[in-house]
């Protein structure tokens, strides 16, 4: 199959390419940038430019099966302060890829929708994908409204579709510089001997899946024939505290904390119910906290290790 | 109290403004172009400009306590034609609009979402507001995502909202171009000797409310204390054929009806349950069809007499 993954030099992306690869799969790629851990890989198809180019993302779909769209120009704490951008540069970007898509004859897309924004503060743990979606930031909104122009596509043009709801992901290669990724940066900033900021009491929770299990679903929703909107998270829930605590008592004892005030739109506890995709597709999550979070330090050490000086 | 009414020039717009009147409120009116069918009230602010207007529209929020949003630049027909244009001009619009009333200090919006649009094709009938939302028309979708982002300013920043999801109203100084309201339509093509157009087989099922009785709604909506998302239809269907014979049987026995090709993008049968919002409001629809359709024919037959050869 001939798969063009959006954002595929992204964190996320770059796992999905790996694993859509291993599978024998053809990968292009379309991305503003190169990865940013790697060096380009002989075997993957290129493309560099942005999400609003159409012209070169009409280039990209040609011959293409299925299109992994990952693409995001904003982070949840970016929309709060351009509403507008985020509309225009995702929801117009999006609208417009699903046309091409359409004129291009393209079968199916995967989209990454955010399993911690859509269903805004939830009335449930674990949260069904059934919950009413009511998003409190932009981020989350647009996501919403990306998901529903997919369906659209789906009922009026048969556009084939796997929305998945994406709970925290961590792991190697994840950016550290902050914005996203409580894991990552923690565990960057950890190495470098640097405090620890914590927004709130440390009460969030979150549902963190290690990336190579959700690169596994995505590129196995990518392949497989299965329509549908799903939670793609663990199924269990973790707070920034049992974060902390496992750092300071496994990976870096002497870490400093730093509590700072909480920010409006942290949603106090995301936890996914990952029964639906778990029935629907031969998949579930394999690493364990413990381990997730090894590996991720083990990458983190090697990164370290290479950079001068 | 001193209400904004957006787009108050229009069918709806003109009637809510009657209302307010009625009731002793201050009224401004910011809209693209004046009233179609009635002079200027001297008793009325007119504020002309566009929906993209940002400083017109800054300045038409000045002490104003609460805004009527009944603007839209597309129908549900014509958004399929331009999705981007949708999402740019009323979804754009209306964040743009939310936050200069929040520099304002504008404490409440009525907004006039779509019955008909917004629950896509129902699972049940009537259609009660926590049924899903799962649009099948850019129309549609933009509404929804509208009803998202008044939600988050009410959740993040504390906004006043009432949103009425309304169903399809009729009445005298309905426009009757063709492109929305079916009755206003059909019943100027019958005072002008012109055959009816129905779609596919005429049983389309519509909630058809009064123009008066809507109105009232959204003038109780816009001075009353009550937050949420509300159904504003009759509670019962009625069907383009309904329609066409009550036409044939007592308005117009001569008329023509020609039958063509139905549109995909109509949504089969919808019917909005009422109960939320008449217990919410000391509020029920109090005008049974055949007299609504009277009062309609009747100012036809007046519009006609006036006008010129």
């Amino acid at each position: 199959m001939k798969v063009l993954v959006l954002g595929g030099n992204g964190f996320i992306g770059s796992h999905i390419l790996d694993k859509l690869l291993a599978d024998g799969h053809q990968v292009r790629v379309y991305d503003r940038a190169p990865e940013h851990f790697r060096a380009p890989n002989p075997k993957i198809d290129y493309r560099v430019g942005s999400f609003d180019d159409q012209i070169s993302i009409a280039e990209a779909l040609v011959g293409i099966d299925v299109v992994v769209h990952s693409i995001s120009t904003t982070v949840p704490s970016t929309s709060m302060l351009d509403p507008v951008a985020d509309i225009r540069e995702n929801l117009i970007g999006t609208v417009n890829l699903l046309g091409l898509m359409e004129a291009q004859k393209v079968k199916k897309v995967v989209y990454l929708s955010s399993g911690g924004t859509v269903y805004g503060i939830p009335d449930v743990s674990p949260i069904v994908e059934e919950h009413p979606l009511r998003p409190i930031s932009p981020y989350g909104l647009v996501k919403v409204a990306i998901e529903n122009y997919i369906y659209m596509r789906h009922k009026n043009n048969g556009l084939e579709y796997t929305i998945l709801r994406v709970s925290n992901p961590y792991g190697p290669r994840q950016g550290h510089g902050g914005v996203q990724g409580v894991i990552g940066t923690y565990l960057f900033k950890a190495s470098q001997g640097e405090p620890l900021q914590v927004w709130g009491d440390g009460s969030v929770i979150r549902d963190f899946i290690y990336i190579e299990d959700l690169a596994s679903l995505i590129a196995m929703s990518a392949t497989e024939n299965v329509d549908g909107i799903f939670n793609a998270g663990v199924g269990y829930g973790l707070s920034i505290a049992d974060i902390i605590n496992k750092i300071k008592n496994d990976i870096a004892p002497d870490v400093e904390i730093n509590y700072q005030e909480s920010r409006g739109f942290d949603v106090p506890a995301v936890v996914l119910d990952n029964t639906k995709v778990t029935k629907a597709l031969s998949w579930k999550p394999e690493t364990d906290f413990d381990t997730g979070i090894e590996k991720t330090w083990e990458w983190i050490k090697e990164y370290n290790a290479q950079q001068p000086g």
